[in-house]
């Protein structure tokens, strides 16, 4: 089989891994990099292989390198280590037991402290940073960071899960970490090797018709677009041996109601984000 | 030269372009996926040569696969082709006329819509959606899903910038696009081959000292890495023939005050984002 062949082969089977075999997007050009994001899927059980040297490093300056809104750079990193702190942040996170056990973890930090401490030091004012639209920038900042990282990572043959239930209690985590004021753990990331025990499969999402409009945004045909993902998501829990529940049904009872983190707004204000 | 040579020199020179050639961070792994992030630089200039068929589903498909807060999927996309559009668009954006130039355009949605439609639709409620939270987690997966789209262009040889003066307007967007409530444009993203006529380099960023903490948060140091980084992003200035104002002079300027998105909460609230 020669490269090319092969090429075409991964783009077909990844493509129908991620959309189902009879939804297949018209995706035209492919390589390895973009294999790599395809194959994605969140791995929550590691090997206690280390990341080799420098591992770190490479993903921070893939993370640095993607853009960030007027160079504000406005986003940290806390990578924990410490066993008693990685225990205190997998009880934040509900147990989760991987954020113990992944060779290297790290919380994402949307930081508008280091702009702060900047205009403080000089004394040039710093009134551009308690608003709605800053802290925005800050986490959208974090979030395309991570993604690079992310990538990185996989590219590398690691494997990873976000933690969003680093969320689940934002003030114990800054206090745990020690983050100043205008800084706020939006993320956590495990990375390490996944534990080849543990099954875990590439998830299906929508069908592109269902996310991609053009021109202006249409809802037609959304629902037999959901019903179509239904079926798909359906059978890849069959499976995997998971509950086949379909996704309209995860979705109603995951929006009836929020669960624990009503309480954003006060928390991030409490964390020096004003949000005006 | 052998290719692990040829590795070994794109390595160190993406890295110097990175942080300055006497800030390199002891990164470790390579590969070709890291060098595509390592290299992006932000493209304001296009060739009009269109992109190749397939491209933006490719985009698309590297997009879906980005990590999704519960598999919430909670972003859109319009893709924005009509000349009469992009020139609105390119007006909200303060006239950055690459916005009617790039050969694809596209409207990245922060999109708690779709969900409230499920919730509506079956009658099993929405109270889990006007909170803070809730559009952090719409925030985040557009961002995630926006920068594996970047990152397959970028990928393919193409080039992008960001767009996030999207928000100079939301409102306005939202009706040009048709959002329903629930929908925020949160950025918007050009693709296109770039104009080599107009230079376009690897902006440095502060060193990873700077950026990367271990188990808890550090100031001490901060000033040096600062004042480095001034350093290394004037000389990348004065190459560039850009003004040489230095990186803080830039943030204390930028931060002093917001200038015209004062009003994202009250604009939001109005797209149908509570923000309780």
């Amino acid at each position: 089989m020669d490269t090319i062949t092969k090429v075409a082969d991964d783009k077909s089977e990844a493509l129908a891994a991620r959309y189902g075999a009879d939804a297949l997007p018209p995706a035209g050009p492919w390589n390895e990099t973009i294999g790599v994001m395809l194959g994605h899927r969140s791995v929550r059980s590691f090997l206690p292989t280390p990341v080799p040297e420098g591992t770190l490093e490479t993903m921070i300056a893939a993370a640095q390198s993607a853009s960030t809104s007027s160079n504000l750079q406005a986003w940290s990193v806390v990578v924990v280590s410490d066993p008693a702190k990685r225990r205190e942040l997998a009880r934040i996170a509900a147990n989760q037991k991987h954020i113990e056990q992944c060779p290297l973890y790290m919380v994402f930090i949307a930081d508008l402290s280091r702009l702060e401490r900047i205009g403080t030091k000089h004394g040039s004012g710093t009134n551009g940073l308690p608003w709605t639209e800053t802290f925005l920038v800050a986490a959208v900042d974090a979030a395309l960071a991570a993604q690079n990282a992310v990538t990185a990572a996989e590219s590398l043959g690691l494997s990873m899960v976000y933690i969003g239930a680093m969320r689940n209690d934002p003030q114990a985590v800054a206090k745990l970490l020690d983050l100043p004021p205008g800084a706020f753990g939006i993320f956590g990331l495990c990375i390490g090797y996944a534990d080849p025990a543990a099954k875990a499969e590439v998830k299906p999402r929508l069908p592109q018709a269902a996310i991609v409009h053009r021109e202006t945004y249409k809802q037609a045909g959304e629902a037999e677009h959901i019903a179509r993902y239904d079926e798909v998501l359906g059978a890849f829990s069959r499976r995997q041996n998971m509950p086949t529940e379909s996704w309209t049904a995860r979705i109603k009872q995951r929006i009836a109601a929020i669960t624990g983190r009503e309480k954003m707004r006060p928390w991030l204000n409490a964390l020096g984000f004003p949000l005006k």
